[in-house]
This record gives C-alpha cells, sequence and structure tokens, in this order.
C-alpha cells in the first residue's frame, strides 16, 4: 500500500500488474532494491496517481512467485512445494484473491481498479464479477479475451520450458531451473513487447562490439545480445512453473466466458465507468481489440472513455508513454473521486 | 524444369523458394508425391506462369536438405556429414550457386527472377549482383534487409534447437534429430506467418475435441493442436542443422550491405524492371519494408510497379491470394517478353 486510507474508505484505488510485475509498484521497498517499484514513474506524492490524496493498493497475483501461493509455495499435506500439484489458476481467481484483500481491509467500493497487459484483464474482470465494488474500471493495453496468436505464443513460450531437461516435470531445485527454457520465453515475450519500428530504432542491424559480421551462430547483431541478456536476467528473478501457470492463466481468459461469448451480455452487469487505453503500436493487445470491448461497453451505455495513444514503443508503451497515459489517468480519477464526493 | 526453353534461350524464368520451399515448384515429380509443388496454382500450362509459354527454372538453396548441398551433406574429407564445420552461406552464396547452373544451362538472360519471402531476397540479390542477367525482377512479401524483430525470431527459433539435448551441436544420427527443438521452431515461424486476423477467424478460441476447457498444460485450444501438428510434420520434412543455416542466411541479408546500408547507391547497378507485392496483413514483411526499397528504386529511375495487395492471411498470402498475384504476374510476364522480343 502507498498512500493513507481516509476515513470513510473511499480513496482506495487497486492498481494490479502484468505477466512479469508484482506488489512492489512504486517506491522503495528496502534499501537493498536495485531500482523503485515498476509503476513509479505513475504512482506516488504528486505524482499522476498522487499518493498524497489516494491509497495504491497493489498485491501480487496468484500463481505467482514474488509472495503469494504458487507452484512453488510448500504444499503442507507434503512438506515439499506444490509444482505441478498445484491447480491451474485462472484471471478470475486472481481478482477473487483480490477482492478477499480489499474485504479485509474494509473497503467497500474501490475508487478504481487500474491495470495494463494481464493487470488489464484483471481489471475487466473485476468489473463484470464485482459490479458494485470500483467506481471506475480502467483497462490500459489490453484485451477483453486472449486470441489465438497471444495462445500460440504462450503455448510455445511453455514448449521452451517444458523441452528443457531441468524442468523435470516442475520437480526442478529451487538453484537448478530450467533457465535456458525460461530464458528462451522470455526472449520470444520481450519480441512481443516491442514493435518493429522500435527495434528498427533501438538497434537496427548494428552489430555487438564489433566492426564486421563474424558469419558464425554467435552474437553478430546487438538485439541478439540484447535478447540474450534479457532471457538471462529474468531468470534472475521469475520461476519458471509460475511462469507456466500465469500464462495459462491468461490464455485461459475472456471475460464473455459466462455468457457463451457473447461480450455484449457479459458486460450488461457493469456499473463502473470506464477508460481505456490503447497503443497504436501495440501489436500484442492492438487497438483493435480494445475497440472490440468499447463497443460493448458503448453497447451497454456504460459511461466510456477511450484513447488510442499514439507511440511507436508497441506493448511497452503502457510502461513509458507515462506522461501521455498518467495525465488521463488522472484526470479521469479526479472526476471519479469529485462523483463520488458529490462535487461533481 | 517445367516448360521448354525455346530455341533463342529467352523464355526462362528463374522462381526462388522460401524458407521451407525446394526445387518443387509445381506439377507432380513422382506418383509418390503427396502434393504437387509448392506453387502449383501459380505455374503450369495455361496458368499465371504459363509452361506453354515459359521456360521455369526452381533450384534448392545451398545450405538446405532437399537436394543441394548442405550441412548434412557427407564431407568428402571425413566421409561424415559436415554439420557445424560447413561454412556459414549467405543469400548471396545462394544466387551464386543459381547464376552456375544458368550459365551450365546456357542461359544469358532471364526472362525474369521472381520469388516470394527469403525468395524475394534472393531475387533482389540478383538485381545487384548479376544486373545484366534477368530482364525483370519480382520480389514478393519480402524486404531489402532482415529487421532486428527478423533477426530475433530466428535467434529465438534456433535457440530452441540447440537447446534440444538431442541437437548434440548438431551431431545428431539421421533417425534421432533435435524434433522438439526444430518443431518449436517451426510453430513459432508458422505464427508469423499468420496474422492476428486470419487465426482469429481459423481458430478464435475453438476448443480441441472438447465441450469444455480442461484447466491444465494439455491441448485446450485448438489453435495449440494445429501448431503441435504443423511442428512435428515439419520434423519429417526438414533437417535440424539446415534450418539453423538458412535461418543464418535470412539474418545476414541486407542487399545495401556492399554499399554500408545506402540502399539507393546499392540499387545504381540495377538495369532490370521491378514487379514488388506486398499484402496489407504482412507483418513479418510488411509493406512499409517494400515501400522503403521501392522509394529507392524509383530514386534510381528503375521502371517500377508496386502493389500491396489487400489480405488478411498475413506473410502466407504470398501462397493464398494467387489468382491476385498470378493476374499481376502474368502480366508483368507478357509485358517483359514482348518487350524483349521487339513487339512492344
Amino acid at each position: 500500500m502507498a498512500g493513507e486510507l481516509n476515513a470513510e474508505r473511499t480513496n482506495a484505488i487497486l492498481v494490479t500488474h502484468a505477466l512479469s510485475g508484482d506488489a512492489h509498484v512504486c517506491g522503495w521497498h528496502s534499501e537493498s532494491d536495485a531500482k523503485p517499484g515498476w509503476w513509479d514513474e505513475m504512482i506516488g506524492p504528486g505524482k499522476y496517481i498522487d499518493t498524497n490524496k489516494y491509497c495504491v493498493i497493489c498485491s501480487n497475483v496468484i500463481g505467482g512467485c514474488s509472495g503469494t501461493t504458487g507452484p512453488r509455495s510448500i504444499d503442507p499435506d507434503t512438506g515439499k512445494p506444490y509444482n505441478l500439484t498445484f491447480p491451474v489458476v485462472t484471471v478470475r481467481d486472481m481478482v477473487r484473491a483480490q477482492k478477499k484483500l480489499i474485504d479485509h481491509l474494509g473497503i467497500e467500493k474501490l475508487l478504481a481498479v487500474v491495470g495494463g497487459s494481464m493487470g488489464g484483464m484483471q481489471v475487466l474482470q473485476w468489473s463484470v464479477d464485482y459490479p458494485d465494488s470500483a467506481c471506475a474500471i480502467v483497462p490500459i493495453a489490453t484485451a477483453s479475451h486472449f486470441s489465438p496468436q497471444n495462445i500460440a505464443f504462450d503455448w510455445v513460450a511453455r514448449e521452451a520450458i517444458k523441452a528443457d531437461p531441468e524442468w523435470k516435470a516442475g520437480e526442478y531445485e529451487d538453484d537448478a531451473g530450467p533457465t535456458r527454457g525460461l530464458g528462451a520465453a522470455r526472449m520470444l515475450a520481450h519480441i512481443t513487447y516491442l514493435s518493429e519500428q522500435s527495434m528498427s530504432r533501438k538497434f537496427g542491424r548494428t552489430l555487438q562490439n564489433k566492426q564486421s559480421l563474424d558469419f558464425d551462430f554467435n552474437f553478430d547483431f546487438a538485439v541478439e545480445s540484447y535478447l540474450e541478456y534479457q532471457g538471462r536476467r529474468f531468470c534472475e528473478r521469475f520461476d519458471a512453473n509460475s511462469y507456466c501457470y500465469i500464462t495459462r492463466a491468461t490464455d485461459y481468459f475472456d471475460v464473455a466466458a459466462d455468457t457463451g461469448g457473447d461480450i455484449v451480455e457479459a458486460f450488461k452487469k457493469v456499473k463502473a465507468d470506464f477508460l481505456v487505453v490503447s497503443f497504436s503500436s501495440d501489436w500484442l493487445f492492438s487497438t483493435a481489440q480494445s475497440r472490440y470491448f468499447v463497443n460493448a461497453l458503448l453497447k451497454n451505455k456504460v459511461k466510456t472513455s477511450f484513447c488510442e495513444v499514439k507511440s511507436d514503443y508497441g506493448h511497452d508503451a503502457f510502461l513509458l508513454e507515462v506522461d501521455t497515459l498518467g495525465r488521463m489517468v488522472r484526470d479521469f480519477l479526479y472526476h471519479t473521486y469529485e462523483v463520488r464526493n458529490g462535487r461533481l
């Protein structure tokens, strides 16, 4: 939590994190932190989500490896990690756990639920599962269901993990996981987070610490070395089984699952106001995917603001276009809070 | 070869194949063929590239596994397959081998060189390496250099192969190759050949032979089963080392490599006329990438026709939009042939 919950408990904002995120959303948790929370430019005292005014709550998703129960947690029945005996979880399960936390904190109704990417899926699930529990819903760079292309990339990523002999059907030791498979999965995901334009600008065909091509299978191009670095670094902070479980949760995500895929019907329950943001070069969760659910919200006469931000950062824009995104979120929260307090 | 070379040897068209293609471009080579050549709808008697009129030549690329010399060929010095002692080859090497074949056939100047995807790269290389050896150049769904996004996907694909313990640094037995790694590489490539729209239309979130989700890590969605099938089938006809070598050749492809990346300068040598075709939903080799080299051709006053075909088939459109593409190619070849014969 960041910021203080007011006496009326009307200023709480739940921020939901993406696939590789965690509860450390802003500020410094300890002196040993290498960097501040993942959305520190967005959230803090005087920032776009102003913790002088709002109380920001962010918890680790269930199935993850950063504090909540996940496949590497100890099964009390066996005294060993669950690994693949851990049940497959869904985005709905993540949201259900968050709701228990909010109940525990004595918050009847959140001011807003805000999240990007997989966080945006949780936000959408909140809007239909707990329609009375949030005034506003802010899905960013996300989709109302996982597309077959999204599912396909996840399948290949998990195949890389499962094919790594160190995976051992999930029964690896803590210090000997399938880092090569998990690294490959992360490299693949990383490509989908960038756009062709941003990769061309950042790397082009620049060589990695050399003047001419070596014509072999080692690093020749800077983009290759960068990807390997990203893959390696990810293995230091993320667990392979969690990666399998959380990606599987996203595969299963369809906010209209209960209504046989009819999204207009699914959104009939919605009571909150919406701010939806997409990014023009995001091809993982495209503007077309945002429009798809925005149209369904509008058919249900849900108050919805929608903006496609022009950006060539690809999916990562939701973490990089902080100023453009932040101004919209700030004003939307201001309006929501004023309405809630009867001042607008 | 399909069709007859005329007495003047002026009707020869070289067709260059893509990554997983081969010399079997049309018709049936033997009774045991499961299907006709990979571009049979385009090429044949009375078809868009009419073998009653033209003589079509297609050879396997060097480094491949369908007949030419590649990493699995026997090294005469050792009596064993070259494997990783095979030199890294480039698109220029592929084209050089084709030129030797054309010389061998006594053809001084081809009527045209036509190819899509990696075939299109060979076509572009022809235009600058042998400017006097083709009247017309037809690059389809391709790019003048491999982008960092393309390079990145290849890196992950080869990582999947190299991480497979059966790969054994390329020293596997013929009947025990790294099929899991090669399968994963093919699955990944397959995603890049389709568009989000075509995948959504073809698969959506349809389940695979079941009525409800199983919530596990096996096949739930049709797209998952389809990908696995594609990966498995590919391993039956393609060699893992060849896959590494040929993808590496594409990584290195930059038609402007000799001119320090200056593509306008690179195209100064060009003498042929061009027909360039891209497909609107192709994100592997986008229309923007075609426009990039079309602009450089135009700056050199090369006679260039360019068309972006509206299609939602993604990169695969170059094999699927045969009628739209075929009519353009047919008319362009007709015009080229008439000009060559002094009738236009």
